[in-house]
Order: structure tokens, then C-alpha cells, then sequence
């Protein structure tokens, strides 16, 4: 049975879901409707999602992105991951990731589903190696039953790695980090164990009835992202981004929505070669990269020296980024880290949606800029991005103000949210009042 | 007289200055002194400042950043400002501007000056401000006075805003926030209020005349730089552009160095066009920008924000990045401010400087890579560029995973810095080792 999104609008169907992304977007229904059809817009919408607000992924939307939550091996609290879960959607997380390795997996993704609004994406090897041993031990059956089983419990998109083969191992080993991917390592490790293909490769039809029928859209993993900038842009890279462009011909022809998962660790002046391979060898299908990291020396603020390749990535086409935490290189995020990574990443996804001239884009900017005008610190902080961040430094850039005051006993105290200048420039010099009597 | 590194440089010197920015960039010192004598590169020197470690700003060079220190009217401790002027040096400034407004500014400038092993900058206006009652009694001659006192104490470059003539004025009205740059704003009061042309403009050659004593390099000030982005790229940023322009044709007539300064508030895609038309304008002379900020809705996060604009600026030429702090938009930053503030823009440098392939800029980022392959935490710290916050993040992630298995008490208790993982994929699924074991 195929359920999907993409088969219905290739039939001419205008979905609630496509109707609700228009709208969202300030976008014709039509439009929207030709992409998925097409497979350049997909919309992650598990049919056994229930309370899901649609969304939709490409590059002729505005730039969408991804936070990951779930447990490690040593934790397997449901609330303490639906805690993580209102967070990343508080601060603006458009879809998130269950990547839970731990205990209770089945529970925490069922209770984040039922409370999520935003559509959940899984990695569903990471669920089978929680089952077994050792992950020689690992089945084509076996991850097919748990694909099924996530399927059927309502996950709206799930990243695999079939476009890793065998015959791109010798490739990574010429490189410095070989293999970061957790899930492209272990299975490359699988094939090379077992002497056998790739099978989830192997087992990709199967793969897509399963999905054809939940309507999960596929994110075609990449397993050979690169670890650092002296493996980015290899052969090994563009091998495996060749197979996914297979992939997503595979899926489109059995209607199966997809997006490709792009890099990882790329230098600056290399994104936009990157994000314009994936459009020709994957026939634009939406591209959801991680950052990408544009230089490799500065572990405890990835969140920042990722965001400005994710800003370059989105503004030369990728769909959707997936966030990265100041944690990144060196330890699990904890909640500050992932506030810290979302805010980064809306950031990111803004200035190159403001940048493509998206409808309405600027609107927020230009409001914030009129209430500087006014000096209207409420409003300000009520458009920021993250007013209780701006609210916060506000109040103790006063409070300092204050005690250098007290120390003096010759200035007025500033009273904080009704003053016409905002300490920079001092109450004598700025440049907003003095311009404002031109 | 005249004593400029420029007029040296013309007269086919190679001056220790020179040579010794030459070794710094792993350049020939010849292709170095042909850029000082055209003026694509400036070595920011005055005569009267003693210890200070040459450094040149082009470029062609790497990307050199700036962090303002400097007290308010509220403030007058010259220990203070030293100790801004140590973090700011210890995490990577190339230079410091002092922007001291309040009391002492004089004494304030000596000591900074004599610590300083980096160039020295100044508003000069500033300071002649804080010497009368209101901005309306500015003179000519007090602004002159102020320029040779702080050239004879040896400030290495000093930002004069020159170009904003009267004509300009009504361009601005037209504009969502008018002027933002606090000089460009009193200039345009008293030209209106006085019914004056521009003194700064005026008396160019004169203050030519003391730059080329002391080698005083000249700051172009961009007064007319956009504070928002709906005033972007507008008519009154490029009127202004044009006449820095001709100002950096008659510093070069005149052997005095001098850079050009820039925006500002800039939307992603306009940057590259900023970028070409300064070179195209001002014939190459290095270009000092202010971020840009690349969205107004940030407030709290300006530093990243314009960070992004900065590398994206950097990569297209820029020569020097002005750092912009945290509390931009909100107040006036503290020490925490300060720190991040140049963290943020020695990383947007940095991208820029691996992406336009510099000799030896991916070494640090090679040089990790392989650390981290090696588990070696203590070398991937020491060659972070903030080693304090990796570690700490670091500390923090381990503190947490013991915390949990404590709770569990079946899990063995990570020891730290010899983990052969990092936390992100627990022990059991570590990527990196996994792909190591093909």
C-alpha cells in the first residue's frame, strides 16, 4: 500500500499537509505540490503521527533545522528526554532527532512522538545495536524489523546508511579520520567482518515498502562525511554521495520521499562546490547537512565555526541543517549546549533565508530595527531570536553601569528598560538620539 | 618630515619592520615592501611607540582582528583598561583600539600604549570631545591638538571620520536608523548646526602632515555605516565609500598609510559586492570591517552573528576584522564580553585564512586532526584556540557521564583525558576507534 505524501501529489493532489506548507511558506499550494511530486520538497509526516504540524524541507523553503536529543548507553529517563525535546522546539528546533543508544529506547521515542509537534527523525541501527552484543551480531533481518517497528510507531524520517559500500573502505583508509560516522564506521566495519555488501543496501527495496506504506521519508545518511578538513571533498565522499543520488531515484520511482545528508568538516571556499555536487548527483533532492565545520582547531565553540558553514551551505541550497553543540568534539551536550546549538543554528538558517530574499524574511529584523529607533527595549527583546539571552545581558549591563555610579555619586542611575540609550555609547553620546535631531 | 614605513618602502627599503612581517607570513620581504610602497598593505608603527612586534594588515596577508577596550564616562582606571588590554592580547587580538571616553583618557593611553606589544589605535574625536561641554564647541584646531598629542605619544593608527560630508546628510535622513557610528554622528550635528563643511575634511593636509612624522597610519571611519539592514549597501554608505577613496589617494601622495573602514550591518548576499567595490573605489587599500552583522534580530549574540559576516567578508578580501562583543546592541561589554568577542573573530579569521589557502593556515587544523585520532586530549587543548573552554567543556562532559554512572553503578567511571573516546558515542560505539580497527 503506498501512503505517501509524494504519491499523492503526483496525483494531483493538494494534501492538508502540502496546504499548511504553502501557507506557512507565503507560498502557492501548486508550487509546493509540483516539488513533492517531483521529490525537491519533501514533508516528514509519519501517518501514524498523530498532532504533527507539517513542515516541509527544500531549498525553495526557508532553511529548516534539526536538533538531536536521546539518552547515551548510561542513562534511559523518558522525561529527562522529553525535557530535551520542549526545549529544542522552545528555542526554534524545526524537526528532532531521537538518537537514543541506551536503555528503554521504545519508550522514550514513543513518549517523544506523542508530545512532539515538530516531526522526529531516528537512526534505526543505533536501536538494532542496542539489541545485540556486538555489532557483528547485527541482521539484515534485524534491522529490518526495528525499520518496521519505528515505522509503525509513527517516526516521520529515519537515516540509513546504504549508500556506503564495500568497495569505498580502501578509500576511507587513505584518509586521517577514516570513518566518523558512528553509524557509516559500524557498518563499514560489518562488511569488512562478514566479507559481504553493504545490507542495507542490499535490502533497500524492502527498506521502501516499509516506508511507501508509514509514508517515513528516507534520510540517505552519509556514512564517508569527512572528520576534518584534510579529508573533506574526497573521493570517498563523492563515491558515496553517487550511490545516494541512485538512492533517491530509487525512492522517488517507488514514491518514497528522501533527503541526502551532507558534511561534516568542509573549509569555507569548498561549501558552495559541495551543496552544488549534491543538486546535480542527487537531482536536487533536499540536502540536510551537519554544519559543516569550517576549520578544525577550536572544540568548545563547533556550535559557532559550524554555523557559519551551515549559513554558507543554506544560502547556496542545503534544505536543512542539523546543529551542532559547543560540546561537539569533546562530550555529550547537556541542556545549556543544546539552547546553545539551537539558537546557533536559527541564527544560521535566518541569515541565509534573509539572504535569499525568502518571502518575509526580513520582516523581524526590520521590526527590531525600528524598535531600536524608538528605543523600545521591550519590543527588542520580544522580536530577539533569544529574548531571554538579550534580556540578560541588558540587565546586567545596567547593573554594572549601576555600581560603577555608586562608586562615583555624580551620575544618575539608569533605569533600566525606558532609557534613550543603551549604555555603548553613554547617555551623552549616542549616536541613535544625536542622529535622531539631524 | 617625513618617516613613514610607506615612504621607506618607496624609496626600495626593506625596513626591519617590513622584513619582520615578511617572516611572520611566511612572504618574501620584497613582494611585502612593493605592497607597503602601493599602499595594499599598511604595518600600523608609529615612531614613538617602543616594544611594539610588527604586524601588517592586507590582503594579502592573514586576517588581522581588533578589539576595543577602552573606559566609558563612567569609569577612569587605568588598571582596568590594562587588564582588558593583557586578555584581549592573550586570546589573539592583532590589535586594541582604546576608545576611552571618560576621565584620565590621557594617562589611560600612556600606560596602554607602553604595555602594548600589538598597534595601538584611536578616535581621536573622542578624546576632544571629553575636553569640552557640548559637541558644538568642537573647533578645528582642538581636534588638530588632540591628533599631534596622541601621535607624539605614539598611537599607531587612529580612525578620523573624514569622508562624511555635508552633502551626504539628507541621504541618511532617509534612512531606518540615520547614523550609527557615534563620530560620524557628531560630525553630521555640527556640520548642520554650524553650517560647516566637515573640519576633519577640511584640514586633511594638516593631519596628513603630523601622520607622516609620527607614522601615524590613517583610518578612514566609515560614518555612513549601516546600522541595520534595511539601510544596507544604500546610496549614503557608497557616496561616503567613494570620497574615502580619493582620501587614500592623497595619503598615499603623501607617504601616510592608511586603511579604509567598513560595514556595518550587511545581509549575507551583499557582502562579496562590499567587498569588490572598496577594492575598486579605494584602489585596494586594506579594509577594516565591522563584522558585518548579518541579521538585526540577534541582539545577545551579535559577536556570532557578525562573525559569520566577518569570515564571509574575510574570505572576499577583507584585511581586518573589528571584533564585536555579545553585549552589541545591549551595552557596554565586561570581561566575559571581551573574551568572546575575540574567541569569535580569531575563529572567523582563522576560516578565512584556510579557505583563501594562506601558506601554513590548515597546520593547527592538521595538526588537531591528528590528535584526535591519537585520543591525545592533552595535545588537541594545547592546540585549541581556546584551550581553557575545551577543557573545561570537556571536564564538564566527563563530570556528567560519572554522575550517571554513579546512579547505575555498573558502568566503570571515565578517567579523563585518557579515554580513548570522547562521550558522544560512549565507549561501546566509538566511531573513530571502530573505523581505526579496518
Amino acid at each position: 500500500m503506498i501512503n505517501t505524501q509524494m504519491f499523492r501529489a503526483k496525483n494531483g493532489e493538494i494534501t492538508p499537509e502540502i496546504l499548511a506548507v504553502a501557507k506557512r511558506e507565503y507560498r502557492d499550494a501548486e508550487d509546493i505540490r509540483k516539488e513533492v511530486a517531483a521529490g525537491t520538497i519533501c514533508i516528514p509526516a509519519n501517518i501514524n503521527h498523530k498532532n504533527l504540524q507539517p513542515m516541509g524541507i527544500g531549498r525553495s523553503l526557508t532553511t529548516k533545522i534539526n536538533a538531536n536529543i536521546g539518552n547515551s548507553s548510561l542513562s534511559s529517563c523518558p522525561n529527562t528526554e522529553l525535557k530535551k525535546l520542549k526545549q529544542a522546539v522552545k528555542y526554534g528546533a524545526d524537526t528532532v532527532m531521537d538518537l537514543s543508544t541506551g536503555g528503554n529506547i521504545n519508550v522514550i521515542r514513543k513518549t517523544i512522538i506523542e508530545n512532539s509537534p515538530v516531526p522526529i527523525g531516528t537512526v534505526p541501527i543505533y536501536e538494532a545495536l542496542a539489541r545485540i552484543d556486538s555489532p557483528n551480531d547485527l541482521t539484515d533481518e534485524l534491522i529490518l524489523e526495528v525499520i518496521q517497528e519505528q515505522a509503525e510507531q509513527g517516526v516521520d524520517y529515519m537515516t540509513i546508511h546504504a549508500g556506503l559500500l564495500r568497495e569505498q573502505i580502501p578509500l576511507a583508509k587513505k584518509r586521517k579520520l577514516r570513518i566518523v560516522s558512528r553509524g557509516g564506521s559500524i557498518m563499514a566495519k560489518w562488511m569488512q567482518d562478514e566479507n559481504r555488501e553493504n545490507p542495507i543496501f542490499e535490502r533497500f527495496d524492502d527498506i521502501l515498502k516499509i516506508c511507501a506504506k508509514y509514508d517515513v521519508t528516507l534520510s540517505l545518511g552519509d556514512g564517508m562525511r569527512p572528520g576534518c578538513l584534510a579529508d573533506a571533498s574526497d573521493e570517498a565522499q563523492f563515491a558515496e554521495l553517487k550511490v545516494l543520488g541512485d538512492l533517491v531515484r530509487r525512492c522517488r520511482a517507488a514514491n518514497v520521499q528522501s533527503m541526502v545528508e551532507g558534511p561534516g568538516h568542509i573549509p569555507f571556499n569548498e561549501i558552495e562546490m559541495n551543496m552544488k555536487k549534491e543538486i546535480e548527483l542527487c537531482d536536487d533532492a533536499p540536502f540536510y547537512i551537519l554544519g559543516p565545520v569550517v576549520i578544525d582547531c577550536a572544540p568548545g565553540y563547533d556550535h559557532y565555526t559550524s554555523g557559519i558553514g551551515a549559513t554558507m551551505g543554506a544560502y547556496h541550497g542545503a534544505a536543512m541543517l542539523c546543529y551542532v553543540t559547543p560540546k561537539e568534539h569533546l562530550g555529550l551536550p547537556n541542556s545549556r549546549d543544546v539552547r546553545d546549538g539551537v539558537i546557533a543554528y536559527k541564527i544560521a538558517a535566518h541569515a541565509a533565508d534573509v539572504a535569499n530574499k525568502l518571502p518575509h524574511a526580513q520582516d523581524r529584523d526590520d521590526a527590531i530595527s525600528d524598535a531600536r529607533a524608538a528605543f523600545d527595549w521591550e519590543e527588542q527583546f520580544n522580536l530577539a531570536i533569544d529574548p531571554d539571552k538579550a534580556r540578560e545581558l541588558r540587565a546586567e549591563a545596567i547593573e554594572e553601569q549601576n555600581m560603577e555610579v555608586e562608586d562615583k555619586s555624580k551620575h544618575v542611575k539608569a533605569d533600566g528598560d525606558d532609557e534613550h540609550y543603551c549604555t555603548m555609547c553613554g547617555p551623552n553620546f549616542c549616536s541613535m538620539r544625536i542622529s535622531k535631531e539631524l
